[in-house]
């Protein structure tokens, strides 16, 4: 296919009616269809409601050391959960905690307690006059919402496909004291699918902060989603690593099963250092009695161990990656070798991260509205929903079905297509947009 | 029978030795009994294993208005969980966010956030020299246990069966802008079981505070909770009498259904007013995507309604009322009229608050723990975990069976007899411990 960037004024008008006649055709179909959110589909929600059955009237309430999960107690989560939800990140036990039904939360009460009582002894964050954290860009906007909410100052930091630019993460973290936290989504990042490299994992264990209190937030959220059975990305188990690097207490793992059983009626979890999660139970304690122990005995039952989850997400796999697949067919077909656009191909996650031309993101999103396909807002993916570029605009292809994901991917190039043209026409030969005291008609600077 | 104030040195001694005996027979037998916390009994539990079968794998996992449980959402809670929750709390659904497994955290929550963010509109507290709250003494340690752990002064205020000193309330709140806050359990309170009078309510709700940020933290916990089919505390509906006040956003309601099915794996929820709700909103959709919605629907489809609750609620006092009246038999048969100790008699909740003599106390639960008898620690119903008199004890009735509710009972008084037999001797007529320095004998001073 030729590059848009290629065409002339002329080509490029026809291509733009005849595109404008195609996006009308579609807009009068009124579609309604949902590409926002990485939710999991009803089909993939289907496929789990035997867990609904697993604990009856006539299950054994105890836990493997006898205590009866019906009652009060066990602030850090049963045994066995802490075990189950341990084994996703890869770690033991003693370095879990499993708290509520997700793990946004548990990151929210770490910014929180960081902010009102300090981390490791340090000053609380609201005593000082500034507070930074790194964010690997594009990234998730449920993250920089956080940030943004305690009035944590977040500085960009660009992502490849092997992790965020460790040059610069090193350089800042080294200078800057007030720099406390970086987010990460290490393992089929959000929005890019990107896996972190063990180079990149080994040299954010070794880190050097010159904040004492500055802690990683590896929100692993996407350990168990792989897409295909052949393809599947590693990531290296980073708390041993900063075991190793002298740096035990550098990271704050999160995990959840929100997308692996049912969004929102899942488990969360916490994984760290003794001295870190020795911190955060002196916050639980004040703030709840334990957390639904009977939700995360439900999980041990119905799972049994991280085999039992692995085989789950196969069954999920089957679904999204064809998906995936239709996108990117889609994508593939209609727009390779246009200069317009470039996305990601991930082994798994939730997403594919879209790059249009710079200045387009935020009107293709209005454009698929318009034609009834909701896309995450443009910018969403950048902190203070920023996009520097306007270039990024996270897809979702889990939550639509595998028709409506094919038909939402249709109108989403129609609109990367007919945005980019009226680009290229506005850069290569503008409408007169500005008219000057002499009467002169001339292009606006 | 005779107080033991009137008893004379020698017959405090005989009595001394006889208890000392029986204290020692009861040791002997090794027993290991828990009244320290308010936790429901197996037998409660049990009758409500059914709650499990509420939801299968064959259930419509949708809510009346047909959102999906099962998948991300509707931070507010689902809205037949809103009406359910807020009949318990006698304010409608548009008053009740329902949160996750307790109340306990809500209330964390509302402070920390308050801490962070300030309340509506006004100076977020960690940017305040001094932060105060009134407390209700005896009161529920864990709410005292939140605001220490913000670093906020606690001022006790006396209690008595119509509630809180209100002339002392009054009058600090309108003094003092510091004071931003006051803990409440307002119905069948924690320990003493008493029930704010109607004139206490109304005064309440008729407060004029110097600060504008100051809220009564009303944790409407045993709203449901009476022991009696013949003897039932009323609570007047606070937050329509701060409507009618002029006070709309003066109270945060909360309430759980931890003690009415499993506790830790229940419900929470708060009521406020429009403004209040709003700006808890603002924080929770950062914090979370939404709670677990199936335990809400699991909760609807159980109880149905608020008469489904109550009908639950009678089983529980059935039990309850048994052990209370065994406790209460043990005391008024053991010490009714020696002078030595005063009880609560409540209408319902969890607690019997026993006030011994002062300066007892901790004797008394250090004696019980020795004989095997586990009690909420003392002190632990004030501020600090500091009784000025060191006379309260909260006795948690629920927990143990009724054959051993009745032991614990029994060494309980044993416990209070020789603890305040050692004290009176102690008074009336010292063994000799101080020598002066020119040789005489003499009492301490």
């Amino acid at each position: 296919m030729k590059a848009y960037q290629e065409l002339g004024r002329e080509e490029l008008l026809s291509l733009k009616a005849q595109l404008e006649k195609e996006f009308e055709e579609e807009k009068a179909k009124g579609l309604k269809l949902d590409m926002s959110r990485g939710k999991p589909s009803v089909s993939q929600l289907d496929m789990a409601m035997d867990f609904m059955d697993t604990l009856d009237s006539n299950s054994y309430m105890k836990t493997e050391d006898g205590v009866d999960v019906r009652n009060y107690g066990i602030v850090d989560g049963i045994p066995e959960a802490r075990k189950l939800l341990g084994d996703i990140m890869g770690v033991s036990a003693d370095h879990v905690i499993v708290c509520g039904n997700g793990s946004l939360a548990i990151m929210y009460d770490t910014v929180s307690r960081s902010v009102t009582h300090g981390v490791g002894g340090c000053t609380p964050w609201c005593r000082l006059d500034k507070v930074k954290f790194l964010c690997p860009v594009p990234g998730y906007d449920r993250h920089f919402a956080i940030t943004e909410h305690f009035g944590i100052e977040m500085i960009n930091v660009p992502m490849s496909p092997q992790g965020p630019d460790m040059d610069m993460v090193e350089k800042l973290v080294a200078e800057d004291e007030s720099i406390k936290g970086m987010w990460c989504v290490p393992k089929y990042s959000n929005p890019q699918g990107y896996t972190y490299s063990s180079e990149t994992v080994k040299r954010l264990a070794n880190l050097k902060p010159a904040a004492k209190d500055f802690r990683i937030y590896w929100d692993n959220a996407y350990a168990m989603h792989h897409l295909y059975e052949d393809r599947q990305d590693e990531l290296p188990e980073i708390l041993s690593l900063c075991e190793q690097a002298g740096n035990p207490d550098l990271v704050y793992e999160f995990c959840s099963t929100s997308k692996i059983i049912f969004a929102g009626a899942g488990l969360g979890a916490v994984a760290s250092s003794k001295a870190n999660l020795d911190e955060i139970r002196k916050s639980l304690s004040i703030m709840t009695i334990g957390y639904d122990k009977i939700n995360q005995l439900r999980h041990v039952r119905y799972f049994k161990d991280i085999d039992g989850i692995a085989r789950h997400m196969k069954k999920h796999a089957v679904q999204m990656r064809s998906k995936f697949q239709a996108v990117l067919e889609v994508l593939d077909r209609e727009l390779s070798g246009t200069g317009i656009g470039e996305w990601t191909n991930p082994n798994g996650g939730y997403f594919i991260s879209f790059e249009s031309m710079e200045g387009c993101a935020k009107a293709i999103v209005a454009k698929c509205k318009e034609a009834g396909v909701t896309l995450t807002g443009a910018g969403a993916t950048y902190p203070y929903g920023k996009d520097p570029k306007d270039s990024n605009i996270r897809i979702a292809p889990t939550f639509p079905s595998q028709e409506e994901m094919e038909l939402a991917a249709d109108i989403f190039v129609l609109c990367v297509k007919l945005v980019s043209v009226e680009k290229l026409l506005e850069k290569c030969c503008p409408e007169p947009i500005y008219v000057s005291c002499s009467g002169t008609v001339g292009r606006a600077v």
